[in-house]
């Protein structure tokens, strides 16, 4: 395994892959691995030849009083669970190399689907993330790119931005890794004290809940969301950002579950924001 | 030559240009052509393998009171000059195949860059320019893209954006091309009745005055404009939007001539507004 911090080493090292007629595989993370990402990277390993993995905190993704200086960071141990899954090159810039002095070109989907949901507390936020991530793209020239549906509206306003700007990238969402008790995994659960990790478990909790709901023949969204916040109100400590219900592929709201819907969530304990989604496919 | 009006057939055509070795130059353009036009493909022509143009009349680069019902099309005498100068593919899409319904994502070059010059009168131009230029970088995947310098700005503001979205793409900028009588080529001056026709001369003659005046020792970016200004008001057609000299990378406005400069220029004849500048370089 490479690890690199510079652009033009990425460049070459994906040329030479390139030249032996391998695919490539890009998995854009933040660091601070856990198994979520390892899954990500395992299914690029199984769908590509040369797995490429950059760790990045992004800053312009964060907002102005959001956790950017706080954002856990662990190099070395990311490294090493990156070797244990067989990645073939971290990338891992400094924030020089990736927005050098006067940069302002940004990528931006406007519209709804970066307004709603997360986008509504986080304005800025799929700006940043689009922005990146295309950055990201040209630089790796992946086949394919491997996101979490754990970030929901990520992947789905990544997928747009691939569409419209006609990156030729084959967008791969996988599915969310839970610990067992049915926490989805996050970098952001270390933040948790022991209280509020535990009492986080009401927003599977609440999703579960949806989901036994819908199986029953429950297909109204108001219904439905009054479950799901009911549930996590159970949780003292538990203020809710959002809890929504749209269409997976839009995220415009609606009234009745469609074909592809899309559960979503958004949690504070204290100051740690944590999401959670389930996305339910009917035909 | 190979005329096709669809993303996935580009795609193909390179792709198969590429398993053949064969480096790929690309000639964005609105149709129309001219000497301008066909100087930029016979550049392409002697610096790269498959030369890939397109002719698309971008829609979102223009204001909603500018000229896009009016612009000059002709794409049976554009096929043409395409295929007398060696042009391998002409990618010559419907508006649909380029925005698909619910299109919104966007590339910004935000702050002055896009704001000064011709981005004063046309606010949301250059959104509209760098956005359909990432599109057809990521469709054609060029190695070298052929802007003219006509389009000063332009050129300026897509190198930042190749440069700040890291596209392996590079670009390529070539001289003006003018009429004999001095008159820089533009598809727009079909627009010119003969005495407006005649009277756009002052802008060509306007910088070279400016020329003449810095090889006799002026620096003075104020003395300058004020010259440029005297000249091209002796046309009673000419209407000024402005007259500027900056810096030629960054766009930003400057006192003193520098090391790289440029003088740029727009100028509108009744409702039709021509551009025109030189670029002095100095050691």
């Amino acid at each position: 395994m490479t690890v690199v911090k510079t652009i033009n080493e990425v460049r070459q090292f994906v040329k030479e892959a390139r030249l032996k007629g391998m695919t490539i595989g890009f998995v854009p993370t933040m660091g601070f691995l856990h198994e979520g990402h390892l899954s990500l990277m395992r299914e690029a390993k199984a769908q590509t030849d040369y797995v490429v993995v950059s760790i990045f905190v992004n800053p312009t993704q964060f907002g102005p009083t959001e956790d950017l200086a706080t954002y856990p960071r662990d190099l070395p141990r990311d490294q090493m669970l990156c070797e244990s899954v067989g990645v073939d090159l971290i990338f891992a810039p400094e924030v020089d190399e990736m927005y050098p002095a006067g940069h302002s070109t940004i990528v931006d989907c406007e519209g709804p689907i970066t307004k709603q949901l997360c986008g509504a507390s986080r304005p800025t936020h799929f700006k940043g993330v689009t922005s990146v991530v295309a950055k990201l793209f040209n630089i790796t020239l992946p086949d394919k790119a491997f996101f979490g549906q754990k970030d929901a509206q990520q992947v789905a306003v990544i997928e747009k931005m691939v569409k419209e700007l006609n990156f030729d990238v084959e967008i791969v969402p996988c599915p969310i890794v839970r610990e067992e008790d049915g926490l989805a995994m996050s970098s952001r659960n270390s933040y948790l004290d022991a209280e509020a990790r535990r009492q986080a478990l009401v927003l599977s909790q609440s999703l579960n809940a949806a989901k036994a709901s819908i199986d029953a023949g429950e297909t109204r969204v108001s219904e439905l969301i009054a479950l799901i916040r009911e549930t996590i109100q159970q949780a003292p400590m538990a203020e809710i950002d959002y809890v929504q219900i749209v269409d997976a592929t839009t995220l415009l709201a609606i009234d009745e579950l469609n074909d592809d819907t899309l559960i979503a969530l958004a949690v504070k304990f204290g100051k740690t924001r944590l999401i959670d989604n389930l996305r339910i496919r009917r035909r």
